[in-house]
């Protein structure tokens, strides 16, 4: 049936509960949804005692199907103040739905000073002073963790930038390495786990796959369509496990929709540098602990991940995705691989969500506090600044809106407080009615409106056009919602989109797993639910239609090459949650 | 009938129009936020080149009144996001209804750098390049501007501060001895001014009281008796002249509701040590250029105003009110009126509100970036980090609220983004009410309940209940929106409170000046017309109910010495604008 562990940071105590009966079929973001929208004031402070952390794997996680290994964060934003979901692969979820544990809640928040880590093992859990471990990068943390618990042990951690609140501050999970880079980055998550005096949640148990199944052949010939729909898609089957989500550097290049050097243009003229083609050819050479083709979470069979190499092998940054490699490099005029790779690296050390930090780094660099380009200084900025707290530092860690508030710019990309991913809406417009839309804030994932506006997949909805882009990231903001509920990666969505019997395999799997007889139509309307409870709470937190718009200057300021502005009309933005 | 100068910084050009008709009765704040609710989109970027800063003297200002000097500033805040409406004292206001200018309309925003002027004669208006003047404290250019365009001229600029378009920037007014400490403080307009490119207007005229009345008699029997009233009334006649408003720092800590230290607490150890008796005795002892009963403005005759001397005797600051006193005084830890008014006059010279740097004094204080009590530090801050940009100073430069985010606080006491003023709200609770639903942020002046809650004027309702402060509130603000209209010093509604007919004396000015017949009546529908114009503005922009909040942690931690929260409920708050 499933339990909840919660966790009360005021009082340091622990406790499962039953999951109750009205979460049966609430997972990953379905269910940290659900429970900050119940147990949360929406006026709360989201660093205060009435906020919650909710971490849910997903519905199917711990099953055999295929890419079923999310998991996934929520809490009430410090970013955005909107109600947030962030999901990361890595090898927690699977061990949390293996432990039979549904969702941990931290509520509350610590009297005294330091910071505390749960352990928890397959017979209980506990709290334990997290003593010199606190301050400690991820990475170190995570070697300390592994040594201590065993190399087996999921680790679900911050950085000292979530130790210090920055709004920043993502939420680390381990892959199967041990490395710290899977993250639940965006929205200041991290900044809530700190708030709550929490460094590391650590789960010790060597399951995976054991979450029980009602129907076992069901789901086994259910799990057996998917994965054959993903290794028949030319997405999934190639493109990613080929070259990695950075495959996109030189398809946005080419489409004029990859912001460069804060937005201000959608080509980079030395994007070639920093292309996935680049990376894997780098990887290739480099040889040693390199690779492409790598798996972010045990059972993902489309393996788009990739383990960097420094000039001697070694690993440097396990991975380097697509919207890191361009906000930490053509949004900052940067196209070194190696220090796009570094900065990675310390985004994952210290903590920090890679796509705010390349978005506040470029409003900085327009600030003139850096130059465009100038990578050891964007290097020496998180290494130094913000790993120690300095002013400086502190000024990245607030933001990207923070960031153009303190420098008086107009130039801030970002929705409701959050950074605008690696997509230029003036030139990707469905993306940009997700990013002025979504529940979450500027978000990408919400409901990636680049496949059919780039990618052709799911049907083709002209990128340069207002026409249709409405209609389009509606479906697909619905269409996430469940997604992200069941625990699959994201990139399902492209087989799910285009061949017909995917999504019912995954109806199937759910149906067999929990003895349930759900239609397609429900899931279609088990997404809408979400995005409801969701609009519900921010409505109550302060957000009206004024906040569903993109940047103001977008409306106005031309993107070469193709000298577009956002144009997408605000009454038709107004009519996404329609249902 | 009026003009309006209409300047834009886009195209560099000025000119004047006629003064719409349905504008005739608009004055002062009624006229800046019907302006700016007409012309400026409410989703407008605050430092774009689709907002306004428009720039109105009263509707009695230029005439004999009493105290009807103000000048009122408004715009799209920086800071709060809402419409603002802040007005000073100073010579200004009276010399622009004097030469017919009734509003002041700058619009557009410069495609080049550098900074300009706007001179404006009793013939001509002009925009001059600033050169060298660009980037000078406003106690130089103060002094550089008198010479230039001689002494007897309106002075309206911002310092450093504004330039560097930083959201606690206010918009300085000289006075007649040619001081720049009469600020239109509140909410970032000195940041708007600053993305328009304007340094500083110059108004060069001798002219003073000559504004044409239709009906001189009656005006002149009106204004009489309104002096009389305010001649009458014990808080204008003796407590502000004998002391200036920093009586009320002891008044406020006997009261229990000086806020000190961050809002930690409700009184203040040392507050005699900082009081408006210990201000007095020190201008009295050290003599020179020292002086209490001071007038802000020609025509003032409540004259609470001061001049600080330093120790030779010299002007040391002038002047220093109460709220500047609290905000970088108690706030901050500090006693040392030497610090408190040095700090006041770095706040005047690099272009700051002082009550928005104090709050954010005391944020940063509780962050530990300073001491509390650190009064040296405290100057060096605002003297050299602010002043040249430093990333710390860009840090206080955000406000409050910023400076909250970046280091992950939540006790931070603002109210839409705004620091809260000296009165905390939790021990007077309809002062609290009135921060919490102000159209302007966390503001005190909007609604001055500390009026019946301490000071026993209008009547009285206990301080520490809930009961009554939203109707008091409420009437407190419809009553202030008439009067910020007219150019009246907000005192003057001590006397209009308690003295039956000190406000048919002002409606009867209105009437003899304009050739209309309002009523009572009228005015307080004028008042409810101003609030819906900026609350309808506010909608737009996105504010709701959720908005008009405390910070959540009033709600819970109780304030010393009472041992209170802020506890009128949410319902309560709902309905200050239900007419």
């Amino acid at each position: 049936m499933g339990k909840i562990l919660r966790v009360n940071m005021s009082e340091l105590t622990v406790r499962y509960e039953d999951l109750p009966e009205r979460y049966l079929l609430f997972g990953g973001r379905a269910l940290t949804s659900a429970l900050v929208a119940d147990e949360v004031p929406p006026g709360a402070h989201a660093l205060g005692e009435n906020n919650k952390l909710v971490i849910a794997p997903g519905l199917l996680s711990g099953t055999t199907a295929p890419c079923s290994g999310r998991l996934s964060v929520g809490a009430k934003s410090p970013l955005t103040g909107t109600i947030k979901e962030s999901n990361a692969g890595g090898i927690t979820a699977q061990k949390l739905a293996s432990l039979d544990i549904r969702a941990i809640v931290v509520e509350g928040r610590p009297t005294g000073e330091g910071f505390h880590l749960l352990v928890i093992d397959e017979n209980k859990a506990e709290l334990v002073p997290a003593g010199n471990l606190a301050g400690m990068g991820c990475y170190q943390l995570n070697e300390e963790l592994w040594k201590r618990y065993g190399t087996k042990s999921g680790v679900i951690s911050i950085g000292p930038a979530g130790e210090m609140r920055m709004v920043l501050a993502g939420v680390s999970t381990n892959d199967g390495e041990g490395h710290p880079g899977r993250y639940a980055g965006r929205g200041g998550l991290g900044a809530v786990m700190g708030a709550k005096g929490l460094k590391a949640i650590v789960v010790r148990t060597d399951k995976t796959f054991d979450v029980p199944v009602k129907d076992r052949e069901k789901f086994k010939e259910a799990a057996r369509k998917l994965a054959q729909a993903i290794a028949e898609h030319p997405v999934t089957n190639s493109a990613l496990p080929t070259y990695g989500t950075a495959v996109l550097i030189n398809i946005l290049n080419e489409a004029g929709g990859l912001p460069t050097r804060n937005f201000s243009s959608g080509r980079f003229e030395a994007a070639a540098r920093c292309s996935g083609e680049a990376l894997a050819e780098l990887v290739q050479q480099r040889g040693g602990k390199g690779r492409t083709g790598h798996a972010c979470h045990p059972g993902c069979v489309i393996r788009c991940s990739n383990v960097i190499p420094d000039e001697k092998g070694e690993v440097l940054c396990a991975p380097v995705e697509y919207e890191s490699t361009w906000a930490l490099g053509p949004n900052c005029g940067i196209a070194d691989l190696d220090q796009i790779a570094m900065l990675n690296r310390l985004c994952n050390d210290v903590g920090l969500d890679t796509i705010e930090t390349g978005v506040t780094l470029g409003v900085l660099m327009e600030a003139g506090v850096l130059a465009f380009g100038d990578g050891e200084a964007a290097i020496n900025l998180l290494d130094r600044e913000v790993r120690n707290g300095t002013p400086l530092g502190r000024i990245l860690g607030g933001g990207a809106a923070a960031a153009g508030r303190l420098f008086g710019l107009t130039r801030v990309p970002t929705v409701k407080g959050q950074g605008l991913p690696a997509y230029d809406p003036r030139a990707v417009k469905g993306i940009g009615v997700t990013y002025a839309t979504s529940t979450m804030g500027g978000d990408h994932t919400a409901g990636y409106a680049v496949a059919a506006n780039i990618l052709k997949v799911g049907g083709f909805v002209d990128p340069l056009s207002p026409a249709g882009q409405v209609e389009l990231s509606r479906n697909l903001q619905i269409a996430t919602a469940a997604v992200d509920a069941t625990g699959l990666c994201l990139f399902t969505a492209f087989p799910l989109l285009d061949i017909d019997y995917a999504l019912p395999s995954v109806v199937d799997m759910i149906n067999a797993q929990y003895g349930v007889n759900l239609t397609v139509e429900d899931v279609v309307n088990y997404g809408k639910e979400i995005l409801k409870t969701e609009r519900v709470f921010n409505e109550a937190a302060g957000f009206t239609k004024a906040h569903d718009r993109l940047p103001e200057y977008m409306k106005y300021e031309k993107l070469a090459p193709h000298g577009v502005t956002f144009d997408v009309p605000d009454k038709e933005l107004d009519e996404v949650f329609n249902f």
